[in-house]
């Protein structure tokens, strides 16, 4: 059994990656932590967790953390996570990042969307970009791992086999995104309000949202040019859940039996993605509470134009779920142990 | 008091244009018809209307309509509509058809995609297509108006201004939609069974939706040329409520300035729509219930991408409303009575 | 026209308040008071008020509102309310206060149960309690009326005519409500927070909710004898709504139907109460946005037990619509004048 | 691995069963009956479940069920079990039974509330009552389980221990339940309309629904005499969970501690119950998804009133998990197999 360290435990990455880790068979809770919550017992936080998880949340003490685990998982808000991680690394442990701190490559590009300098750029040439689905090599024994943000991870896996193949216009890619509230985190505000964003569904941060840069690297790299996207998240009136529907002009007059072809093969492996038929689309409640990815598709022969959706919930392929099965590669685990339970659909 | 019959009045279009008319200064409730529910008090059916409208749905019958009403909305079914629309014209009454089976100038195309031969072709050339915002020169003393669905209502509105000034290449046309549950109308079924509908967003109809050529049509005609419609709708899990995220080419570089220029000086002078200012969005909260038509604008200078969403209550603006405001317009009375109350925005 | 002012016009009974007089024939909105957004304009922060209030939010100040408007609602949290009124009600306004600083007669319980002195208990003997079905002879000319909280209203109009009639024990009444999220105000919080009230049904508050000794002081007073109240709230996921079902013990064997008499009697002349027939019970989808109380009953014979369930909205007849309805009669306006709108029902 | 076959497999009953024994680890998916659904995939009609069942429903034809599997979960509507179970049991497999067809002792009172003559009266002695935490005396080598509706699960759990402790007066209790929409099923209706449910709270089946003789007699038999119920189910705008608040007469003065240590004594030894300290009260939330039932407790002294709060998963505890733990039990495994991970709680 690994031991396994979750820093910033009761936000919803946190208390996702302790439902996950609390039934891994492979992993074991050894540490918890919480700056406001220190003290408290998991279960009289979260009852959910109750019955499951017989800890107590602790100071964020790195000492404490690198003594007792040796893999850790940062669920903290992005700047935090960057605070943590150097010493964490330099401890020898497994840090599967959570937050966006390692996702961008580029120090400059960090900045100008998060407004903050980074505070420990020799790491990102470290950093793999935990994606298992776009490229798995650097991540077997990867001591630092950045998980991919909720909207990158639908938006490139429902992009990554056209532009891979070679059949779409790679100089833009249009996304439109929806989201559960839980993307908005644990932290009660007016976005979150139930009365706010129940019975309604709405844009936000369009142009401006800081997934917009991860989802241009992650296209640009796949690509091998520079991608311009167009990205505009909405928020939709559920907890958990995740689409993406991406527009992309075919460069050629394929069919969507053509495009299926493209998709199946090169997710044929895949554990936890699914291409449904043509004529089907997929719903997030498929997914709701697993790891997996569904994605569908359809073709616009008349102007060209590939849609392809593809749906995660996003506190799990999201956020949590990824983090999970990245550990699972770099530990030399099964990609899939911890996660492979069917969802309730309903 | 103009004298009002609605045909088909239990189904969801039926029961807004009752609650409409029933608090409508200038009109009043004569025949409310029902196949399956005559002989039914309306507030029995509909307590939520129990106290206001003291009527009992009546069978269909083109006599009793003719002779106690002058103005008839159908709200019943495509191919339902169209046996009854040549009778009611035929007596001189204002006809207001909420189906779609008056929407599609080319009755083959109808035929392509309803799957049915339109059996009055000859009243398409006298239907006057009822989006005032777009045309509202041929509504006053219509005797036929074809109200537009829902998807078209939005999408119209968000496309209008900007095909108008011809700032936007009118080749391909991009609509991303988003719809609550009631524009799948009243009768049960899987697609409306809470628990498959809750807690999940899915696209649905992909480039085989009905509302498509009625899309193209109304794009085209503001255009000037052949618009291609890509069209995406999505099913969300709220009640009501409609947005359709639109996505066009600019030919030039606007900035969203220019932009929010030709939207508030388009729509200087229409009572139901509001362009919402740089950096906001609308939510179809804040139109539920009501008449109006939210409009928030967006632009990717790089991509020189035009975003623009548009938020309209799917059975008001979008069905029961539109149809009232343009009964209005044919009847002479102003064009905003019976529809200026505020909506609850909670 | 009767110009009004709204005292803490943006939180959600304010809001509500808001929207109700922008349609009403015999009043005008002439003060908008907010500490916290003076200066913002109403449409800005509700878009779905935009087209309807040309107003800017000002601050609280008494002068201001006393040479403004004739009428002042107090729509601020208790402890607030009783720092205005003394100065409103000495100026000759007429004051509606939607807060529960002058509901319960007894200063000492209103200390015991909110945790601080009464500053106004001068006031107490003066303040009419604003629920016109229980009792309306106070109200014509009154300057200060107590509405009742959302609770209290719903269990006092689904309890009153058994307890009238002597057909029940009044020594002891089982309330269990539901309410919506929006009872819970518009201030951020965990127990707002989307995330944690969706799909989720709980109690809350049970025997210390500050409504219970309204409930008694009002049940008392109608069976002319100490009542003992066990008050169950719980939250349900929906934004407005509540349902308050009664338990109540028969003294003698009715049927239902002889219940129903009773209740339709009592009620037979109240504009916004609907008792349903035998066999159906009230949905609070039946009154949302409307100032409607819609009460259904059930008799267990084996038991003697009375079931009474009474639907009202929350931010309607539970705040906002009854402050109108109570301004109305204090003002000697038609009761129902601008609260008789149908309600959408879907 | 045992090998299972669930009749019925595509309800919410069988599907929710389906996902359980996928992830048994001593349970072995062999036959999914369905007359509707016969030759369809399971992964087709349910994507959910799509990477985890790789089977085709086939027709209920009781010798493949026998010939296949030694465990058959009956998941089928009342009247379609009885049909079947008596073959099943014959051919001494262990039948696990969902519907009501063997929950009532006295074939008279099924007849009386289900209004059709039970065909299989001689099974009935046989018929083990599935609730362990009431008795799992007779589970061990059952070969007819007969499992608890959701209401009775949540609301005998509630009353249980107060009862056998003889605290509460047993001559009348009261059962305020509320339940998610799955309790209604799978077949779309009026009152599985997204619609008609969504935003709105409404008691229904008030005195006439069919577990109110179920309650009964549970509660007869744990209290040893006649229990009068007073049930009044609500439905809740929620797809999963369901709370019972249960109010009983205290026959003493006894303190919510004073209660709690009955309960907590009660339910020490139990997998599957938490019972919340003083001042905590469940959420259904928290147990979405799982086999737990948390109960929560308030005691109002001033009129003796035991408040009982139990909150469930009714797919669960409340149908398919629950009959897991009896088929657990009944075949000498752990009675928490495939039952012990935690939930989602968001």
């Amino acid at each position: 059994m690994i031991d396994v360290a979750i820093i910033g435990a009761p936000g919803y990455a946190g208390v996702e990656l302790t439902r996950l880790v609390a039934s891994h068979d492979h992993m074991r809770l050894a540490v918890l932590t919480s700056a406001s919550h220190a003290g408290r017992r998991v279960g009289d936080l979260y009852p959910a967790l109750g019955g499951h998880v017989d800890l107590v949340y602790v100071e964020p003490d790195i000492e404490t953390i690198v003594s007792s685990a040796s893999v850790a998982f940062l669920a903290v808000p992005h700047t935090a996570a960057m605070e943590m991680a150097p010493a964490l690394v330099a401890s020898g442990m497994t840090v599967v990042d959570a937050s966006a701190d390692y996702r961008l490559k580029d120090p400059e590009v960090y900045e100008r969307w998060y407004g903050v300098a980074h505070t420990s750029p020799d790491l990102l040439p470290h950093a793999v970009y935990g994606l298992p689905e776009l490229d798995r090599t650097g991540l077997p024994g990867a001591t630092l791992i950045a998980c991919p943000g909720c909207y990158p991870t639908a938006t490139l896996l429902a992009a990554m086999p056209a532009l891979e193949a070679g059949v779409v216009d790679a100089g833009r890619v249009l996304v439109d995104a929806k989201s559960g509230i839980s993307g908005a985190g644990k932290t009660p505000s007016a976005t979150t309000h139930y009365c706010n964003v129940n019975e309604s569904v709405a844009p936000y941060g369009v142009t401006t949202h800081r997934h917009t840069p991860e989802i241009a690297q992650g296209l640009s790299l796949i690509a091998g040019m520079q991608v311009n996207v167009v990205f505009t998240p909405h928020v939709v009136p559920m907890s958990r859940g995740l689409l993406s529907t991406v527009y992309l002009d075919l460069t050629t007059d394929l069919t969507v039996a053509d495009v299926l072809t493209i998709y199946t093969e090169r997710y044929a492996e895949e554990p936890f993605v699914t291409v449904h038929a043509a004529g089907r689309m997929p719903a997030t409640a498929e997914v709701r509470g697993t790891n997996r990815a569904h994605i569908g598709i359809a073709v616009d022969t008349a102007s060209r134009t590939l849609v392809v959706a593809c749906a995660i919930d996003n506190l799990v392929k999201g956020t949590a779920g990824q983090a999970v099965q990245c550990a699972n590669i770099a530990l030399g685990l099964p990609e899939s142990v911890g996660l492979d339970v069917p969802g309730m659909g309903v």
